[in-house]
C-alpha cells in the first residue's frame, strides 16, 4: 500500500529551498526539468538552447520525495514539532482531555482500526499565547512564517522577479488578521501554508463519506490523492462510523492542514437528533479534535435565532448541513444558538492548540435566486462581530462564503465581506454562476471561483462534477481538484502574484516549439494531457492532431520567422 | 440513419409561437413540462400545486419535431424560401457561377457522394439590395427579424417579464451594425438567429476533420449532435477531400447557420502551397460557397503585410491557420494581402447572397504572454476600418477575437473592440485565462468566455477538452457545447437578458422540492445528470447521495419551514 501512495510527477524532481532566518527550514517544491530548444542554423547544424527548469508549488509533501520512507502506520515525519517545542509555552498532556476520546482509546474492540503510533497531545500552558497570531502580534517571526514566504515566492528571486512577500510581510498579515496559517500544534506533520488575499489563492478539497462503507485505508488514500493533484487543505467531512479513528489516520498522514465540521461528529454522538445536542457534548468534540490535530474548524456560529426566519422566503431555504442543524436546535429548544452563545469559550479552546476557526456560512444561498439576500448578509454581519472576538483571543479565523451567485453579484460579496469582516480571509464554495448545469457544476462554479479569487478570495472550496447529484469518486476528485487549481491559478495571474506567469510562459514556449513532453510535464494534469495526445496516435511529431501535418499554424509561423529574420 | 438523427429531450415537447407582423411565422421552441409540487397539510392530506412549464431556446430545428419527416437525402424544409422570394430582388440562376463547382458537378465519379436534391442557387439581381442589413437600413422589418425577436423573448410576455427586444429593436440593431442575422438566401433551411450584444450570447461549434477519414454521414451527424446540445451556429472547418460535397450535405441538413473559412478550401485547391494562391482562385471559392448556402465566412483580411513583423517578438507567433497562410503568401510573393486589397470585391460578392463576414483575427494571441499585444491591436484597428467598408455595401459583419487572455486583460479587449470596430458584434474563442491546463481547456476558456460574454461578446466559439492536443470525438463535442452553453447562460444572467433566470429558478425549485426528474429535464445535459444520479443507486428519494438520508440540509430546511410557519 505505501508504494501505491508514492507520488511521481513526470519529468520532475523534489527539491528543497532553505530558510535564511531559520536555516534548518527546508521548503519542499517540485522542479520540472525541461528539454532544450533545438534550432538549426543555415548549414543545417543543430544548436541546443537550454530551458530553465520551472519551480512548481508542491502540496504532495513527503509522498513525492523518494528519499523519505513512507509508512502510513507510523505517519509522516513530525516536521514542525521541534519548532513548536523551541518556542515554549506548550506542555505534553498525560492523558487526553476529551472524555469521548478516552472512551474510544479504552475500547479494545477498536484496536484493529486504531492508528498505533499516536502520541499524547500538546496544549498551551495556562496563560501562554502560542498561536501564530499571538506570536505575530508580539512581533515574532516564526519558522512557519518564513516557510510560507519561501513557499509562495519559489525561486522568484533567482529569476529577478520582485516579491512583496517577506517573512515580515507574512507576520504582519497574520497579526492584522488578513491571513491565516492553519497549524495546530498537534499536527506537526503538516507543511506550513498560508491563506490570505495577498498570497496565492488556495483550494480545499473535501473527503469523507456520508453513510457508506468507505474504509480507513480508502480515506487516507483519498487525502493523498487530493494532495497529489494540488489540494492545499483537506476537509474531513465524514459522518459515518469510526470518525475518530479514521481522522487519526488522516491527520497523521496528511502533509496539508486538515479541517472538519465538528458538528457532524457531534450529531453522530446524538444519533442524528439535533434537539439532543448540548454545549458540553459539542465542547468535548472540539477538544477531542484539537488534540488529534485538526487545523481548522468550520463552526456555524453566525446563525442567530433571530435571523433564521430570514431564510423562509427563499427559493432553496438552507443548504448548509451545519447551518440547518443548529437552526433546528434553536427552534426545537427555543434558545439562542449555543455556538453563538459560547463563541468565546470556543475561542479559548482553539487558542490553546492554535486551531483556526472557519466561520461557516449556514445561511449561504443555495440558488441563483437567493444570492446576496437579507439572510446571507445578516449572517455576514454577525461573522464580522465574531471575527473580532476571535482575534481578541489570538485565534486565527477566516470567513466562509457562497455558494450560488450570478456573475454580476460576485463583486458585492467580496467587497462586503472585506468591509464587514475587517479584512479576514474569505473562503468560498465556488460560487456557481448558474444553476442549470448539474453534472457540470465543477465548471459553473470554477467560473465564479476564478472571479472571486481574482477579487480577493483567499481559498476556494472545490466542487466536483457530481455536486448536487452524488458523492464524487476518485476521478471526480481529480477533475474537481484540477479544475480548481486552474481557476485559482487564473486568479493568481490576474492578481499579479509574483512569478505566477512563469509556468504559463514555459508551457506556451514548449507548445510553440513542439516540445510535447515538456508541455505535458508543465501542465496541471500531465497524465490526462498525455493520454489525450496518445489516443490520437501521434507521437512527438512537429504537429498536433488539431490541424494535421499540412496546416499547422504554428509550423507555418516558424517558417514566417525564418522569412522575416 | 434518419431515425438516429431524431432528437428527443426528456419531459419536453416541441411547440411553436406565431408571429404577429408575419402570422405565418412559427418559432420553434422546447417546452419542458414539470410535475406538480406536493405538499401535505396538517391532516396529512396531499395537495398538488402545478409548476408552470419552462420554455427553452431550441437549436435543434425539425430534428426534435416528431411531426416533421426527416430525410437527409432530401434535406430540411426550406423554411425561409417563401420569405426571400416574396421580398423580390433575387433570381434563380440557370447554372452555378463557380467554375470549380461546375467541374465538381460534372464529375460523375462523385455521383455516389453527391447530395441529390440540390437546386440551383439564388442571387440578388444586379443593383438589388437584399441583405438583412440593407432592408433594415430602409426601415423594413423582415420575417427573420420578427422571428429572432420571438425566439429571444420566448414566453416572457405571458410571464409578465418586460423585454426590450421588439422586431423594430432588432431591425435597428441590424441597421446599426450591432447585430447580425446570418442568413444566406441559399440556406433557407436555417432558422433565423441573431448575434449581437443586446441579445442572448450565442455559441459556435466547429466540425470537420483535418486529414483523416471522416465520411459525409459522420459530418452530418456531428452537425446534428452539436445542434442537439445547443450549438447556435456550426463552422465547417474541413480540410480533407470532398469538401464541396460534404458541405452540401451539411448545409442542406443544418437548422442553424453554417460558417466556413474559405481559405482552407482554397489551400486544398493549391495542394497546400500558399504561394500559389491567387485572388481569382479565392474569389471562385467564395462564390462556390455563397451558392451552396454558407451563412458566414471567416476571412483573415485584417492582416496587413506591414503588421506581420509585429508577431515576431511573441511567445507563440501566429496560431491562426488562416492568418499564417495569408501571411506566408504576403511574404513569399512580396505583396500586400489579396484579402485586404480585394476586400471591397469580397463585400460585393457577399452582398449578393447575404453572406456575413466574420473578420478573422489572424494575429490573435496564442498564449497568456502574447495577450493584448501590438500585433493583436494593430489588426483590430484594421478590422475597424474594414467593418465600415462592409457596412457601406450592406454586408453584415462581426469581428473575431482571442484566444488566450488573463482575466485582468479581458475588459480591455472588449472595450477596445467596441470602440475600434464601431459596435460590431464580437465573436471570441474562449479566451483561455491560463495556459497550464491542457486537457481542461474547455474550462480555462469557459472562465474567460463567461466574463467576456457578460461584458458584451455576442458569440463564443466553443473549446473542447482536446484543444491543443487532438481532434474532439463525439463526447468531447458534447462536453464542449454544454460547457459553452453554461458559460453563455451565465453571461445572459449577468447581463440581465429578459427571462434568463426563469430556467435557473425552476431548476432550483425542483431541486429543493426533490423533484429529481424535473431537475434533470431542466438541465443543459439531462442525460448526464441522470446518469450520475443513477450510478449512485438512489432513485427518487427525498435525499441525494451528497449528504445521505440523515443529514440532508434541504430536508432539515423543510422541517424548519414547518417550525416557523
Amino acid at each position: 500500500m505505501e508504494q501505491q501512495m508514492r507520488i511521481k510527477y513526470p519529468g520532475s524532481e523534489k527539491v528543497y529551498l532553505p530558510g535564511q532566518l531559520f536555516p534548518d527550514i527546508r521548503v519542499g517544491m517540485r522542479r520540472v526539468n525541461l528539454t532544450p530548444t533545438v534550432a538549426k542554423d543555415e548549414n543545417g547544424t543543430k544548436h541546443f538552447q537550454e530551458n530553465a527548469p520551472v519551480m512548481v508549488y508542491d502540496t504532495s509533501g513527503p509522498f513525492s520525495d523518494p528519499s523519505v520512507e513512507i509508512d502510513l502506520h507510523k505517519g509522516l515525519p513530525r516536521l514542525r514539532e521541534a519548532w513548536i517545542l523551541a518556542r515554549g509555552g506548550v506542555e505534553k498532556l498525560t492523558e487526553y482531555s476529551s472524555e469521548y476520546c478516552r472512551e474510544r482509546m479504552a475500547d479494545h474492540r477498536l484496536d484493529s482500526l486504531r492508528f498505533q503510533h499516536t502520541t499524547l497531545p500538546y496544549r498551551a500552558k495556562a496563560g501562554a499565547r502560542i498561536t501564530q497570531m499571538a506570536l505575530a502580534k508580539q512581533g515574532i517571526i516564526t519558522p512557519e512564517m518564513e516557510y510560507v514566504a519561501i513557499r509562495e515566492n519559489m525561486n522568484c528571486k533567482e529569476l529577478g522577479i520582485l516579491s512583496h512577500i517577506t517573512p515580515e510581510f507574512v507576520r504582519n498579515e497574520i497579526a492584522e488578521g488578513r491571513a491565516v496559517i492553519p497549524a495546530n500544534i498537534n499536527h506537526p506533520e503538516a507543511e506550513p501554508m498560508i491563506i490570505g488575499r495577498n498570497f496565492q489563492v488556495k483550494i480545499n478539497t473535501n473527503i469523507g463519506n456520508s453513510a457508506t462503507t468507505s474504509g480507513i485505508e480508502e480515506e487516507v488514500e483519498k487525502a493523498v490523492w487530493s494532495c497529489k493533484w494540488g489540494g492545499d487543505t483537506i476537509m474531513d467531512l465524514s459522518t459515518g462510523a469510526n470518525i475518530h479513528e479514521t481522522r487519526e489516520w488522516i491527520v497523521r498522514n496528511s502533509p496539508v492542514p486538515v479541517g472538519t465540521v465538528p458538528m457532524y461528529q457531534a450529531m453522530e454522538k446524538v444519533r442524528g437528533i439535533a434537539k439532543n445536542l448540548t454545549w458540553e457534548l459539542y465542547r468535548d468534540t472540539l477538544i477531542e479534535q484539537c488534540e488529534q490535530g485538526v487545523d481548522y474548524f468550520t463552526i456555524h456560529c453566525g446563525i442567530r435565532r433571530c435571523n433564521i426566519h430570514l431564510s423562509q422566503g427563499r427559493m432553496t431555504g438552507m443548504v448548509s448541513r451545519g447551518g440547518s442543524i443548529i437552526s433546528e436546535w434553536c427552534l426545537q429548544n427555543d434558545k439562542e444558538s449555543f455556538l453563538y452563545e459560547h463563541f468565546d469559550d470556543i475561542c479559548d479552546i482553539c487558542a490553546r492548540y492554535d486551531v483556526a476557526i472557519s466561520l461557516g456560512d449556514g445561511l449561504r444561498p443555495g440558488s441563483i435566486y437567493d444570492a446576496n439576500d437579507a439572510a446571507q448578509f445578516a449572517e455576514l454581519d454577525t461573522m464580522g462581530e465574531l471575527v473580532e472576538r476571535a482575534w481578541a483571543k489570538d485565534v486565527q479565523a477566516f470567513i466562509e462564503g457562497p455558494g450560488h451567485v450570478p456573475m454580476h453579484k460576485i463583486r458585492e460579496n467580496m467587497e462586503r465581506q472585506i468591509e464587514k469582516c475587517h479584512g479576514a480571509p474569505f473562503y468560498t464554495l465556488g460560487p456557481l454562476v448558474t444553476d442549470i448545469a448539474p453534472g457540470y457544476d465543477h465548471i459553473t462554479s470554477a467560473i465564479g471561483a476564478a472571479q472571486i479569487g481574482w477579487l480577493g478570495t483567499a481559498m476556494l472550496c472545490y466542487v466536483t462534477p457530481k455536486e448536487h447529484l452524488a458523492l464524487p469518486d476518485r476521478e471526480d476528485v481529480r477533475t474537481g481538484v484540477v479544475t480548481y487549481k486552474l481557476a485559482a491559478h487564473a486568479a493568481d495571474l490576474a492578481k499579479g502574484h509574483p512569478g505566477a506567469q512563469i509556468r504559463d510562459n514555459a508551457l506556451s514556449k514548449a507548445r510553440y516549439e513542439f516540445r510535447w513532453k515538456d508541455q505535458f510535464n508543465l501542465s496541471l494534469d500531465p497524465d490526462r494531457a498525455l493520454q489525450y495526445y496518445k489516443e490520437a496516435h501521434y507521437e512527438n511529431g512537429e504537429f498536433c492532431t488539431m490541424c494535421g501535418p499540412n496546416f499547422c499554424a504554428m509550423r507555418i509561423s516558424h517558417r514566417l520567422k525564418d522569412c522575416t529574420e
